[in-house]
């Protein structure tokens, strides 16, 4: 090694040690007789002096380092008259005899510091330089500390991890296929997988009875603020399994994640139905961190005179511990929040409870106090808390109201992103009636199995069969969801029917699978994290780019390397195909 | 679970225990008022018995099952009279009380069992039956292991696994990419990577200090009999090395896999110049399980009327140690392995070194009794050896003697694919002339730095310029490479440039990486292994496609899943691409 230790790792056990140092100059200071310069590399920061009396053209020397310049620094460990208690390396600093520089470097385009001063699109570029900071570099160091330990995890629990390939077959249920010309047999493609699930199914029907893979995933999707066209899961399939089974061992292995890596014990997990969490949350993801559930409130409200409500399919409220201070224009904040395009209410009814008992509502002309009491009961409101109500369609309502209660959640300081609360929703519909298409869509994937005390109604009442379907959802994120298989060709061909698939296109896509089924396939299930997700919320940000070491941007395009290109007409001849 | 313990783990301990085991039926066999049926999982093998007697309607159900039924039993376990020792399960058997069926099964088209009766192609197309043989299975569990012991060790050397992006960006240099159209910028192409060279670089230059990751790399090649078009790399790199550290780092990797997952202890491994292994083994990956070094013989050989010497640019012996007894037929078998088009000598000599100290050679007519004595004395061979000679153009005669050597290595059992011998090939060429190009080409890559002592001669005379390059070589398989990299941005410009590179070339296609070089690039280096080769030979076979669970065939299809395939229409459509 060019360097006898890092720089991260020298304290005053080590005074009078001579050491030789490599890393990056994060910063040079002259003071008259003595020149110092903080050298970075991975593992911290250690300060070097240069002393004009004793060695002026060594220090006349270190003054010429720029920013970023790659040295190495023979020299003396010394105790630090300053010290700085907040670094491991704070104690020491090296009294230098010699100074090599191994590359020098221009100006960097932005400072390669904890705040920066470079915008996205310029720390994208230059990604290699921003990856030199250190919040970035400790996004990617969780990422592989959570890597290996759930590895570790499932090792443990006698889970093989088996490489599913890359170049498979594009099949158009789901999302769109990335393909990839094939020169060998031209005019075909392969696809790059949106998830290794038909090939995981097809180990356990190999009998490899429980399978994990840390797996790329490709989907060719118009890009939303935090999409990524390739992403990874953490992608695992069991067999001889009840969904208990599955909920409770990857309950653990979050469990051990929050131990091993945060050193954190986590509260145990709920499990809630489908139809609670919509019920009392509005969404199928809640953030459990703080109650605010939903109350409903359609038969308090309707019968009054006020049209808005009597013509209302629902009418939900919540009440917001605390919050009956709220100034007019806050409220007005919030009436705008829920009018905004993207949330759609018409309007948003409050009504405060006074610290003396009584309450003031925004719609005092249609209900009186008797009536507003009962309000107050159904949501058990208290002096001091302010009560929101929304009404309308059932299900925008619903979403209207589940972005209100977490905005109000984040207004009352009530998201603490270093608080973790994790449960289960469980129970799911198996199916869901798309409008745009008319016909039934999986709600999960074609794969799922249906409950077997609902299977009878499959045929005659698809839309309320429920599935062996369970997502887990940490502080309102959905961080993995998973289901119980089917096994069983019939059902499985019966399930491509419901979906609209001829049996022509089941076999052509899916023939493999169901063939599979013929040779004795065990009953399993399985589950996939989203892993760059589940990265991000350890590290408590919402920003999945954060915790990628070289992300695409909203177009799909990697700036730093300039991706996607054109390519010669003479790969293109060999592919055997033209661009249009 | 379905079951309370698996196929693999009741002994003499658990007598008396009610369990339930899930499994498949491997066979079954009546023997009249008893039937047995051998029960499998991935974990061993279970006897289960139904009886006549105290059970008429179980043991009939039994007689029905077919192979690889799936089923669930209920029963006791009872000591069994007749004990296999050579199973963990063969002192117990299962005495059943219940029998669910849980999936019945076709005949499987071939047989599930060590030796079976299935041809290549069938065990592809059926691949998830031949993953239920104990040996398929084996080989992916071996992966499986060596995949975690790697990640292990680098952990506790403080490598970060990080991964980088499979859509990249097509470069000419080296093997045909893989490309991907993208839709959102219609025209353009990713590429997968070939490895992931430069983002490792890159990490480097980003101050990451020690990096790996276990990566799936892509080729679109003509496929050999043992080639793949996706297949996994060990991929490393350190920062502040030299080539020593680099070699110590992943000598202490092989030694703990073989150590941890293997339970045996290598010898060291001997680091040999490129020159010395072409010069005394004619190969780059030379086979150390034996000696059998060449002798160049052209002193001995010319000069003494015999032609086909006298015009020869090269000759060269090996002495196979006690092969002297080879008969006729033998020797015969020898020539016409050298004589095959893919070897390509134009025949071969011998010499026996008889018990009496006589020596009888091919050539006689040619040599004298003194004369051969010289070459008995040159290649140190004692009696009961025999000497073989090739001679001819310099370059195919040392491929064809090595070709001749390995063969007599495993003729006379040297070669025991239990026994290890690596060893590290280093100094390397940095370029080799190609006459169908007309150009130097990278001999490792592009990327790749020329011993410091010999970067003046750059210009002047590239071809006898070193490389920092090493391979380790296992058992005369090349199973990793790598270099010390460039790290300055001039050098790099001046190895494109040599590789024929015009500059708007290298800029349009290695620009980001020559930027980043302007903004302090540490001295880097590191190594990629070829996993899947890596694991064909901890299992002790040549064939990578068994450690493999999804593999391709020589035509890069995957007969199981049938892909490549056609796409719709409508997707090459939304590509922007037709099919020629």
């Amino acid at each position: 090694m060019l360097r006898t230790h890092t720089c991260g790792e020298l304290t005053a056990n080590t005074i009078n040690q001579s050491v030789t140092l490599c890393g990056w100059v994060q910063k040079s200071r002259d003071l008259g007789g003595m020149t110092f310069v903080d050298l970075r590399d991975r593992y911290g920061i250690t300060q070097v002096v240069f002393n004009m009396e004793s060695n002026a053209d060594l220090c006349l020397n270190a003054r010429k380092l720029g920013r970023e310049f790659v040295v190495k620094i023979r020299g003396k460990v010394a105790e630090r008259s300053n010290k700085n208690l907040k670094i491991k390396t704070g104690e020491i600093e090296i009294i230098a005899d010699s100074l090599d520089i191994l590359t020098t470097s221009q100006t960097p385009p932005f400072t390669i510091e904890e705040n920066t001063d470079g915008g996205d699109e310029l720390r994208m570029k230059y990604r290699y330089l921003d990856l030199r900071r250190e919040t970035v570099r400790k996004n990617l160091e969780l990422r592989h500390r959570l890597a290996i330990e759930t590895r570790l995890y499932l090792d443990r629990l006698q889970f093989l991890e088996v490489e599913t390939p890359v170049l498979i077959k594009s099949t158009p249920e789901g999302a769109r296929d990335f393909v990839v010309p094939s020169r060998m047999n031209q005019g075909e493609f392969y696809a790059l997988p949106q998830s290794p699930q038909t090939f995981k199914q097809l180990l356990m029907v190999g009998g490899f009875d429980r399978y994990y893979q840390l797996v790329k995933c490709f989907r060719d999707e118009d890009l939303r603020a935090d999409r990524q066209p390739e992403f990874t899961q953490i992608d695992c399939e069991m067999s001889f399994v009840e969904q208990d089974d599955i909920l409770q061992t990857f309950e653990g292995m979050v469990h051990h994640l929050f131990s091993a890596v945060k050193g954190i014990s986590i509260p145990d997990m709920p499990r809630m139905t489908y139809a609670d969490a919509m019920k009392y949350y509005g969404n199928d993801k809640p953030d459990i961190r703080f109650e605010m559930k939903f109350v409903e409130l359609n038969e308090l409200l309707k019968g009054k005179g006020f049209k808005v409500m009597d013509d209302a399919e629902y009418i939900v409220g919540i009440c917001a511990k605390g919050a009956a201070e709220y100034t007019r224009k806050q409220l007005d904040e919030l009436t705008e929040f829920v009018k905004r395009p993207q949330i759609g209410a018409s309007g948003l009814i409050y009504a405060r409870c006074n610290a003396d008992g009584s309450v003031k509502s925004s719609v005092d002309k249609f209900y009186n106090e008797t009536e507003l009491a009962l309000w107050t009961k159904a949501m058990d409101a208290k002096p001091g808390d302010l009560m929101l109500i929304l009404a309308g369609e059932k299900n925008k309502t619903r979403k209207a109201m589940s972005e209100l209660r977490l905005e109000m959640g984040s207004r009352l300081g009530l998201r603490n992103p270093s608080e973790y609360r994790c449960l289960w929703v469980v129970d799911f519909p198996l199916l869901e009636w798309s409008e745009e298409t008319a016909r039934w869509h999986a709600m999960h994937h074609p794969f799922t199995s249906p409950k077997p005390e609902d299977i009878s109604i499959l045929a005659s009442n698809p839309g309320v069969v429920r599935a062996n379907a369970y997502d887990m959802v940490i502080n309102g994120v959905e961080v993995g969801g998973g289901s119980i298989r089917i096994h069983n060709k019939e059902l499985q061909a019966q399930m491509f029917e419901l979906l609209g698939f001829s049996k022509e296109d089941a076999q052509a896509q899916f023939g493999f699978l169901m063939n599979a089924f013929e040779f004795g396939a065990p009953p399993h299930g399985g589950i996939a994290f989203g892993f760059d997700r589940l990265c991000s919320l350890f590290g408590g940000t919402d920003t999945i780019r954060d915790f990628i070491a070289f992300p695409k941007n909203n177009s799909g395009r990697d700036v730093m390397i300039d991706s996607p290109s054109t390519i010669s007409a003479e790969q293109l001849k060999e592919l055997g195909i033209h661009v249009s």
